[in-house]
């Protein structure tokens, strides 16, 4: 028997370099790999247990969110028309300020539901209080790799607060049926000095893990770095040993060229969050350039203060419009190389092999998209109208680790009312801007 | 009695310069125009012949898309990655060079269905067999602004193509209950001579209409108008006499400081449309020195081919971060400027004064947009979830010229079913490319 059958849809596999489109093909799911993928009636549908109708749909691989700050969607619209500093000074971090771990748990319910609506079936999630996190992934049924964010700028003892996000690391690791992997999350190298970063390495090394952080998001990181370090971020960072570990770098907007060389030297993988990088003026990474280096450079979110939505079609789509923009070259980020890099350079940078494609053997992550709509008529081309028509809502049916998650846009592990319920209980406390006290401060 | 009555909105206003957002209250429809915006309770529900309920929803003016090929949705997908001169003499003009006035028609119609789906009350609409167009807004119950494209490049007697053209605004002035108003439409500096220009000032001055047309798309095109005419084609434009009538400038990316005058002296609009221009490579238009130059900047979304899309809140989303991005300043173009755009500022530069605003006395084009969704939650800021949150799919209810036209995601005047299949009968003649067939020739 087979678990579910998958009846009729136009499948993109997004293989890199060979990004490919058949129509009216079946996807038969096994347990939580995809057995086969064949012409529409070559499977008994009478095998399967469940069968799904996706006429008039487009399977895809589910959307990997390679970074993300999830419960921060509890200050959505918080901070608008900022800079960066004003952002992170008067914003982000008093609002953080507040936060217990109850909060978290039921910010990180909202992201996961907003995230399945919009077909991100896996994120790279860099916050606190990761243990309600991961209970939060365990009951929504996507697939986390969790960090626990940590300073030493202004810390006390920072070494123990590492040691704490280490013993998350050991106690969720490969949890909720394996849908959870967990890597350590120094904040990045303007609230961590050194000595930490070298010794996060080393935990790191230790525990088989790797490390996921924020780089040279601004030209001013840089140019204080140089200035107070004699080396850029990315240097600093290879110096003390982070590199010789799994990285997500987030953001990289800024690296230089010997940047680049390093990243692609250790096998680095970059999280482009475009959004972001346009509401708060801070530049665009070089994306092409890291991309033709051979890095691996995935699609993030960020958090929604500065980004607004989780939505991963939307970042994508971006991503690929403002390599032609910044190249000024209509011909480069090709639609083939945006949805590859949604899914398999996503899977790349949390170093997910069994995912990032829809091919027998993979991982049973995948979406359906309608295609009945204004708006994605007519289908002359399914991976253009998948880019840059569709919208997050046109995702019909999600899938992860080879059990329905979504199915006609009905939430089926998560109760959204009491969720949004929840949230809103608790907006009254957690807007609260209390005179000096935030967590962390932000200099540029 | 009252025709409509909507109760306890969050209502966004969108006067110039004073975006305000006003929670619970009640909105009130007398025939086409808005009768009273009042706290909730405040208007006798008894009175009104119908009453909706927008608890959890925002309601703000119909979206203006300023710029438009509306029916080029049947060709939606068929030109990427390309350069905008592959894009002009491979893609569109072959395969429109295929249009019959029925397949205008139908695409007319689609694209009008995803426009009132996404909540766009008005468009300027800037195509071919307008008469089809005009029947298919008639229909579909939303407001228009009409041209009638032509050149004189390789077209005999070009002055009885712009005569027919003329014969359509005097046949359209005014139709659909007072919803259509007709312009002329000579395609651009490009593709008209001098002469021809003229001409087309001449008769729009006699109709007492405007014109509108493609301008500076591209640095190449100011650069190749400099070298043949000495010239700007925005000061060819000038010496043409068209700016003596109303015109809608679409894109308007490469304009000196010089063209911006003369735009601002002359009371001309631009109709900004970023995405077709990341797509395209093209250059972003100047959009805040414009603003500060107190020119009205419209939103268009130009046609799908290049775009994808008809969705102004996408577009006006792009028009505000790329702003910000372009400038290397995160608070400029705020939230508040961006959605007077949209609305305020479109009905500026179709020189339709009575929209643009949701307050009493104005025409009654609104929508309502949901806020009951993971990604529209928690409401801190209004405005916020609306321009960088919203989908286009959480509008649920469209009202034009006091009239439901979509209730609960289902459209009133338009079978979408009818509509796709009519479309998608037609593709396979419409996607073929006769060699040595095409409509014009791009030269840049």
């Amino acid at each position: 028997m087979l678990d579910l059958l998958i009846k009729n849809a136009d499948v993109i596999s997004t293989a890199p370099g060979a990004v490919t489109v058949r129509h009216g093909h079946d996807i038969a799911i096994q347990g939580n790999r995809i057995d086969a993928v064949l012409p529409t009636g070559q499977i008994d549908a009478g095998r399967a247990k469940e069968v799904i109708d996706a006429s008039e749909m487009i399977a895809m691989p589910g959307l990997i969110n390679a970074h993300c700050h999830n419960a921060m969607v509890l200050f959505r619209g918080a901070g608008e028309d900022v800079s960066i500093e004003r952002w992170f000074n008067e914003v982000i971090w008093p609002l953080e300020s507040n936060l217990t771990a109850e909060d978290v748990y039921w910010g990180a319910l909202l992201g996961l539901a907003e995230m399945i609506e919009a077909g991100v079936t896996t994120v790279a999630d860099h916050y606190f209080f990761m243990d309600e996190v991961a209970r939060a992934v365990e009951q929504a049924g996507t697939r986390a790799n969790l960090g626990w964010a940590v300073f030493s700028a202004g810390v006390e003892r920072p070494e123990n607060k590492l040691r704490e996000t280490t013993e998350f690391v050991e106690r969720w690791q490969g949890g909720a049926d394996g849908r959870i992997t967990t890597w350590l999350a120094p904040h990045s190298p303007y609230t961590c000095d050194e000595a930490f970063l070298r010794l996060s390495a080393d935990w790191a090394r230790k525990l088989n893990v790797g490390i996921h952080t924020h780089v040279s998001e601004t030209r001013e990181q840089v140019q204080i770095s140089l200035t107070k370090t004699g080396r850029t971020p990315f240097e600093v960072l290879r110096d003390a040993g982070v590199f010789e570990v799994p990285t997500i770098i987030a953001h990289a907007a800024h690296p230089t060229d010997g940047d680049i060389a390093l990243m692609a030297r250790a096998g680095a993988g970059v999280a482009h969050c475009p959004k972001t990088f346009l509401k708060l003026a801070a530049g665009i990474a070089p994306v092409l350039k890291m991309r033709e280096a051979g890095i691996p450079v995935g699609i993030g979110s960020d958090g929604v203060v500065s980004n607004n939505t989780l939505d991963i079609l939307e970042q994508t789509r971006l991503a690929a419009m403002l390599q032609k923009h910044e190249n000024r070259n209509a011909e480069v980020l090709t639609i083939a190389d945006a949805l590859t890099m949604a899914c398999n350079d996503g899977a790349r940078v949390l170093h997910l092999p069994d995912l990032g494609d829809l091919a027998p053997g993979k991982l049973a992550d995948l979406i359906l998209i309608r295609t009945d709509s204004p708006h994605m008529q007519p289908v002359l081309n399914v991976t253009a109208n998948v880019l840059y028509s569709a919208q997050a809502a046109d995702v019909d049916t999600v899938i992860c680790n080879g059990k329905l998650l979504m199915r006609g846009r009905n939430l089926l592990t998560l109760d959204k009312r009491q969720i949004i319920a929840e949230v809103r209980s608790r907006m009254a406390r957690l807007q609260q801007r209390i005179p000096g006290q935030r967590l962390q401060t932000y200099e540029a």
